[in-house]
């Protein structure tokens, strides 16, 4: 894998104005805090023993609150400024348009009012907790109120004149408009919702339990086994480590990318499957610009795109059957037991659809399109008032029954099931289906420049994938604004159709659909 | 192990002025900066991929900054001017008194300055490694001249009144008069250099090789070895870790204090008294005080007091005979090769005088101090102007003939060995010694407190120790200047005396001395 050099980078100090340098400076202490943050984060999920939770919390806060100063420092206001009424050249200018939004938002929202959502957020988990245990949402919707009437006020402040979801979205995703988000999102629930019930009336019987009838996977072979295909893929392990976390993840900086997953001792697929995905976010990061580390333009895209390289190396590579028919005799190496199982029937376990399943977190490529479209929609509504925070339950379980054609029975498994509305997100969900379309037109721009890479996947050669993405995504940082990034990529707008065309294709013969 | 509780923490709050809350607030925001940058540099050695270093470095970079610019903020300024104007209780005093040093002295040092002795010590760092494994110390005098120059500089800046050394000294040893810490050292000397010689002459035949004579020891095995020790010594593992690294420490705070050790393979007791040797740094730090977190009140005493604490353990407990009684048979599970070897042999092994050693970091418990007082002459000497950098190697090795009756042959095996002066660190060597002296003076008071420990340390039953040094020692964290520490833990000033009583008895029995 080959790490991006920024045009940027070099350019930038010959014909830099002097705020230019400052502002660099500046933001460049800010990265720092911000990427030591991250370290404190992933050492709390991987490393901390459980005693160092008031230290690590403290710390926490206080770089917090140190990025904050740092951002809304009057040096950066005044290099903004200067730096608007000069010609600068396109790099200087994507820095500039970088910085500024970023300040903008945070210096329109008055610091009580940030303090006041995190303590809800503080107070909301453990009663989110409770409420999911009970199954009582009665007891959750005060702090779900309390937190659409904050989040709604924090917009307010950011525009006053501008939809509020809009606002939020923009938090997550301040690169793409929220009508293109919309619209992509349509785009697949239109798509999905008649192909998931032409699979439930499928009478295919795929090979779904191949590993998972054959006995418990010892976790020390798994990881062994994790390790083998990050190195397949083509992991850097100078700049990166794996190890184990609860709720898997990937962080750190273009130096150093680490990727976490976790073990389930009846299905090695679950662990793999992770650390393909947690990958996918890895190179994206070692693929920045070194040159540019600190600066936007060694920042990644934000999350759409993170999760389009995540999604695109567990999908489009970790789920297809040439893969599987390179890789598969690696897992038996590692797990004898499964000497009888074949190329075909391994890819059919990893693409099983799970039509009953009610649960976002344990859903599969195609159903969990709309797990996240039905959350956009309701956060959509609450936060834009058509949607009373008393109706939710209701309106979430008729389109469960609308759009999967499953009603749940309890809320606990149902509007509760997600951590994310205690922590007062809202605008959030919608970035990882964004992240499967945007993975899908890439994959499919990539193949139609390298040629189909069946046979490279096969053979375990990733190396023009890697030169492709890095060339083609991951070089830029967040030079381009998101669409301008696709559509350079890609040669068309961001749109979902070739994710379309990739789920009608694979589904469509994975389960024999007449639609196909 | 039961942690501290300051008495301070809470009567902090009910009589304090508000100047004294905000200087609280302010510390522990400076002191969860210096908390975050210790989890870095730990990550840095033990977990970080070597491609780390880039971002790393700049991290580091800008947290050190952040941590200046809070401490020399106006506001801390005018909360010590308005505190020191009013009637204080006692812990307030302290407090106040500990930040006032501390801020005084970053005010009166020029950043341009600290950051000129930072890069000579970037360049120097190169220069001596060079110089060490070309044995040419005129390649690296220049560095080392310049370091003393700048050195002498920064202590000019904070009083241009007193002896640089004493200022340098400070900056590690803060609250210890250099006179008390020279008499130390002076005693120390006075008692070991004819103690060494007549070990040199005795022809008593030590059991040096009790376990170097049985093969090798396995890592895995080390390792499991090592944890055993620490949950016998009473190590709290919700809020610690033992992991690996190069050059063994330890770090963290009172909620996650971490130990760490390396391995020989030829040696289970390298890695076993190192981790003794951490998990005496780790004790202290887990009785400091949990409600005084973030202020003075919960830091520990500097450099001196931290390592009486892991030399009370490397060395009173785990260079002791009541202790091999005890243990030997853990260590004999781990590795059945060991059967044969005895408590008493094991007691040797661990104790055996390398009298013809010449570098300081493989010496034994009785010559590490005269290494320590060669050092601490030799940088005494060149701060204060009584010794040219062109000197130093003869220098070097006359004193080693004079103290230790060995010569080195190069300077790369003599005044080259230690990184500490590419570092430009004058004044942190006599810690050590100073350390064992104290833990010399604090464990003879403990067994004249609470009875002699024989009996406990064999049945591995350390709860009376553990309360009476965090009663003593740990739960006042640096509310005490050092010599009151000492003396109100001891009941007498800190001198050398109990350490040279317990050498004399010690070693006069196992080399059978004359003097003894």
């Amino acid at each position: 894998m080959t790490a991006g050099t920024s045009e940027a980078g070099e350019a930038a100090s010959e014909t830099a104005p002097e705020s230019y340098e400052t502002l660099l400076e500046e933001y460049r202490r800010i990265s720092n805090v911000r990427t030591a943050t991250g370290l404190l984060r992933w050492d709390q999920q991987v490393m901390m023993p459980e005693g160092g939770t008031p230290a690590r919390s403290q710390q926490l806060s206080t770089l917090s609150s140190l990025a904050h100063e740092l951002l809304t420092d009057d040096d950066v206001g005044d290099a903004l400024d200067d730096l608007e009424s000069r010609e600068l050249t396109d790099e200087q200018a994507a820095v500039v348009r970088e910085i500024r939004r970023e300040y903008d938002r945070a210096v329109a929202v008055p610091s009580e009012l940030v303090e006041e959502i995190s303590t809800t957020a503080s107070e909301a988990l453990p009663a989110w907790e409770e409420a999911k245990a009970e199954d009582d949402f009665e007891a959750f919707a005060p702090y779900l109120r309390k937190h659409v009437e904050l989040k709604r006020e924090y917009a307010e402040h950011i525009d006053p004149d501008r939809d509020p979801y809009e606002v939020l979205f923009e938090d997550f995703e301040p690169c793409l408009s929220l009508e293109r988000a919309e619209s992509i999102l349509a785009s697949i629930r239109e798509a999905l919702v008649p192909m998931i019930e032409e699979i439930r009336e499928s009478e295919v019987d795929l090979a779904t339990d191949a590993f998972t009838s054959l006995g418990t996977y010892e976790e020390e072979e798994q990881e062994a086994l994790c390790r083998d295909v990050l190195t397949t893929l083509g992991y850097p392990w100078e700049r990166g480590r794996l190890d184990t976390a609860s709720h898997p993840f990937s962080t750190g900086t273009t130096f150093d990318a680490r990727v976490t997953t976790r073990f389930d001792d009846s299905d090695p697929l679950g662990s793999l499957t992770s650390t393909v995905h947690e990958f996918g976010h890895a190179t994206y990061t070692h693929g920045l610009p070194d040159d540019a580390y600190g600066t936007p333009l060694g920042e990644d895209r934000d999350l759409s795109v993170h999760e389009s390289q995540s999604r695109l190396w567990e999908n489009h590579i970790g789920r297809s059957l040439a893969f599987w028919r390179g890789f598969l005799p690696t897992v038996q190496e590692h797990f004898p037991k499964a000497a009888d199982v074949t190329p075909e029937s391994a890819y059919e376990a990893v693409n099983q659809v799970y039509e009953d399943n009610l649960i976002r977190v344990e859903a599969d490529e195609l159903t969990y399109h709309l797990h996240i479209v039905i959350r956009f929609e309701i956060e959509r509504a609450l936060i834009r008032g058509e949607l009373d925070v008393d109706d939710v339950p209701e309106a979430w379980n008729d389109k469960y029954e609308e759009y999967l054609g499953i009603r749940p029975e309890t809320d606990s498994e149902g509007c509760l099931q997600d951590i994310h509305w205690s922590h007062g997100n809202f605008g959030y969900f919608p970035t990882y289906s964004l992240g499967s379309a945007m993975a899908a037109q890439l994959y499919a721009a990539a193949e139609a420049e390298l040629g189909a890479l069946d046979d490279e996947v096969a053979a375990g050669e990733f190396d023009a994938l890697h030169e492709w993405l890095t060339e083609n995504v991951h070089r830029h940082g967040a030079r381009y604004e998101t669409n301008e990034l696709v559509e350079r990529a890609t040669g068309s707008d961001f749109t979902a159709d070739a994710f379309v065309d990739y789920v009608t294709e694979k589904y469509g013969a994975l389960y024999d659909l007449d639609s196909a």
